[in-house]
């Protein structure tokens, strides 16, 4: 059976309640539960902080998984030292985004996680995440 | 039955022929059938074009479907008028790229469609438009 | 008699149909009409192309005429060629642009061919062709 | 009867006097006659200033006349408070130069009041205050 | 009774410690007890870390309150998380600053959490607290 | 007894008819009867000028009183010589703007003063002036 | 018998008749003969199109011939699909100008496709074709 | 007898009073007498003021004498209309600064008005003037 | 006895085991036992975190002690926060890199903590410790 | 009989030596041997050195013969002084590289020289010398 | 008696020769001459080099004399060690250019050694220097 | 016995007279006999000139000792003939700086040569150079 951990960065903790018309009003852990339905076959673990090093923390932690679907939130734009986690481990990451952010502020649209990603997917809403599970699957 | 519209750009057509390294050795054709295949209660059209002034004819023309799988190629860097036509019909688009682009040359960087696109898939290999079609359902 | 050329670049064979908060609703045909019975004194033909070298090749063969409105559409801000085609013949141009660009995305502040143009006008809906067609004369 | 003011900024008093290469050698008052008699169905008012403030007084005194034909010379490619100037009032504001900006300094390019502006018109000699009357109308 | 919340971010806790001929030599604590006597209708929560994410939790946690005074010390020019995060409540957050930012290091020049704050107070030592937490009041 | 003066730049003469959805619909002079009413114990003296000459004349014309409050208006971001008349005085220069300039245009977040003021407060409507009259006290 | 491919872009097809100060008079047509009289050993094919995506197809035909010179006039500055139709076959390509586009306009200067060519040439006018065939051999 | 006139812009008229430790102790008056002592065979006017298109007046009427020795202040390094209104002219213009501008804030670095004077003069103190004239001479 | 600590920064726990190519295959404690015989005379004190705020936290403590030797990791291209740490405390402190940050990613060239320590030593792979033990005695 | 002079600039006294995978291991003098037997109707003088100013000098001795082919190594990319002497002489230059430097660093990129020179020549090896001097002859 | 030295950069050795359109078509050493007669009453040693470093060496050997006028030629666009070198010696420097340099090329606006000398004067000819001259005097 | 060869560039032979409070004053001869007792087991040899093609030719001669020890002066930052002649030999450079160069002029900031050293030490003053000894032993 796979393994596979979702890592939400920061702010993320609060879907469903933050800005409903950008991340719609369904909370995270919700979502959660219909996509172990989903994938019954897949163990989904999953992991939220809004501490930049913790997110580093659990990505060094995850050698040895079969995938991290990751969405770092606003660290996807400035962070170096998260960028260093994903290239220090081999468990292929896939970066994830609700939003499109490329129709949204200009300082989201640096993405330095994106190179060392296996690829990268946004712009469907939670349902980016299932796509991303789909894809390491 | 659904009716989805893969748009494939500039030197596409040289798929499983040109830079295996980076592309893969699968003829796009080959894979549109294992596509037709999986996605079996979708219609799905296709068209390829190395001339810009083409694809956005045939984005024109395809307003009343109910989605469009666009990989414009080198194009997807530089070409407002393939812009211009997405927001000209209400179709939605998702926009695909088989390599990770953010890891590739730093004009590869600039994505002038994303931000009028739906959403964005990259990095996947050919399985990336199925991740598309899958979004558009 | 004056000859003089009206070439509208890409996705302005939409006008009418497109973005009409932008735009408009009226058929670039349909003002064409107008445009011929105001100026009875002056033939007015057209061109629309969507392919950049088409509207290289219809400025090519306009040498002669007594002169170009010119839209480019998305081309304006891009197209490297179509300034050579202009710089390329005696005939003079006058670029024009239906909506004002200066208030639209920092993108459309680029104008690649205004700087070989006779001179330019934008903002004021269909009735910039009007006044191009003047300035010509 | 419509009412139209033209306002005219920094060294345009030396019209027909300055660089005469790039102007012409006619003077404003000149030209501004022959207007008056091509537009005998519109009271036109005209007002010079070399100084940036008072080409802003100007503007804020026209709230409620039909119409300002604005060249503001120098100062359209740095002033923010004529720009600010223009957003208070609701008269609509027609930007013209006489030369074609595009083809001269770099410096020139860069249009502070454009995108504020109803439209913008430039390169045709005085001639552009003609057409940016008829704009207005 | 109003409650407002003070956020004080990195090396803050140093204050009449640190850099004492730009801070100051008076300790945050003590001018806390002078704040709480002159707005003595008013109650002062005070929260302070070192820790980006920390702060955002605060943040997170503070909607509902009156308002909140927030100065994120090095973190005003760096953190998109923080900036996330006063977008996702409703309390209204004023940002200050001790010193004037703009006659220091260029890159203190640039503010990322102003833009969603509700208004900026800098360059009045202590005293931008008091002012802030009257502009809140 | 104290003597302050307030210097509003350019437009702000409109404050309470130009864009009140920006500036809100009250008028300076009638704002500035609350504040002298608020601050028994000062004089507070106005100045208003279209002209950044004359605000450079007003600033000069202030060494030896208390404190300057001065809005600038468009002039803050482009104006180096009224950044020069206040570094030719010895009189603190607080520099206030009624709107959040930071959630504005691009262009109003150049702050071309801010440096050589003793501090900065923006985004409290016209509170703003009297929190600046606080700080200078 | 060796197989070179003459490709011109866009507008050199006015080659002798267009800007004669920059390109000189000559048709390439008449130079293409004097170059197989030269070359009689080789066989010199020729290919042009003001179309970008014809150029596209005209490179991907190619692969399997000994060389191509390439003059891709205004797209070599703009173009990411003719760079990707070079990667995308084994033919070496040749670059050629006929003036020295670095002492002109500064978008000239800008060659997207150098580094994906075996080699560069010129301003040395037509004979820059000369030059490159030889380079070829 | 030659005609020079000496036109000072912004803040000039506190020379002497103004940061002394730049500018020195000396008011511009008292050393316009030892100017024209020295220069006993030259007429010296002079003009001062703080208005941007009070100096374009003045320059725009200086058309005839036989120089003009220019100390914009600092309109130096964001006139365009003063910089227009030189080109307006045939007097030949000396651009002065009594400090290195070069070694204070980057901002004086951008001279605006250099290229269309004759040529320029700085970090000398009030001889630099001096020089001037001897150049104009 | 002198005191120096080593702080190490994000992702440095992994050393020995992450990118064995650019950082060796040894761990960091294994060379920390190794330093403490070297430096027999010194008590060398040791924390790492991939918390940025902790690394701030650590800094803060160590006013007092004879050194730090600062290896920041991904945070030296980024934190300001950790650079006013360094600038709250009087301890010198040398900044140190494992490998040549300069022939490495653009990103990892902009060094925010530089300025503000004692000096530099990078490339020397884990001997870069060693050098800076050196330079603090 | 013509006279033409090889100039190389900087390290090219190592060609053969020096990283023999972007340059080949020829020595320069043995290729020249060769060139001066293919050109036996031509007089070839070579100079080479490492210093810019006698690279300044050889090309200023230079008047007067045919033409120069210039490979001034890494001085094409920074030297304002060798530019100043190409355009201080009549006699034509043609500037050769021996590698792609448009596929090497950005910095080789920027090409200081070219725009002075008659044409440009890289990429073809040692061989892009004897094409030079086919381009003079 | 005082001593001046002047010195002579990059191909100013070709002064009366070299481009005469922008320089004059008189050579240095007879210029010199006059200014030796007009300044009797100082010792005035001139030095010439194309070599950088050779002009580092003449101002190092300056220390203790009255004053140098350097006119740098190209490498005061690009010469950080010659700056170095002037800010080795207490003599005073004063930059000298014979055309308007902000009038030419945009690389020659760039002034890397203005900042460290005492001021700069050019513009005017040869007569340049004899106003430095008096500049030191 | 070893072999190491210290080179110093430009402006470095003033060491112990120049701007001793950024560079001390003992001159580099005193230190350099300081060195070589303390390591009395290399051979040090010692190369200085203000001439960077000498500096080149320096580098091109050591190839087969076992290090060079590099501080190239203001060289460090533009040269980019030095860097090449470190690429051409295979003996090992570590780049030194005596200042801490990141808290100087920002053009000091720019290191041209550190991408091809092994590894680069600044800021400790002439320690700089006993340290990069020991790196390289």
């Amino acid at each position: 059976m796979k393994h596979i951990l979702i890592i939400n960065g920061a702010n993320l903790n609060l879907l469903g309640k933050r800005e409903t018309d950008i991340y719609g009003n369904r909370s995270f852990e919700d979502y959660l539960s219909e996509l172990r339905t989903i994938f019954s076959d897949i163990k989904i673990s999953y992991f939220q902080s809004n501490i930049e090093g913790e997110i580093v923390n659990a990505i060094q932690r995850s050698e040895g998984i079969d995938g991290i679907v990751l969405n770092a939130g606003g660290y996807a734009h400035t962070s170096v030292v998260i960028r260093d986690a994903i290239t220090s481990i081999t468990t292929p990451v896939v970066e994830v985004h609700i939003s499109n952010i490329m129709n949204r502020e200009e300082f989201r649209h640096t993405l330095i996680l994106s190179s060392v990603c296996k690829g990268v997917i946004f712009g469907f809403g939670l349902y980016s995440y299932e796509l991303a599970i789909r894809a390491i699957k």
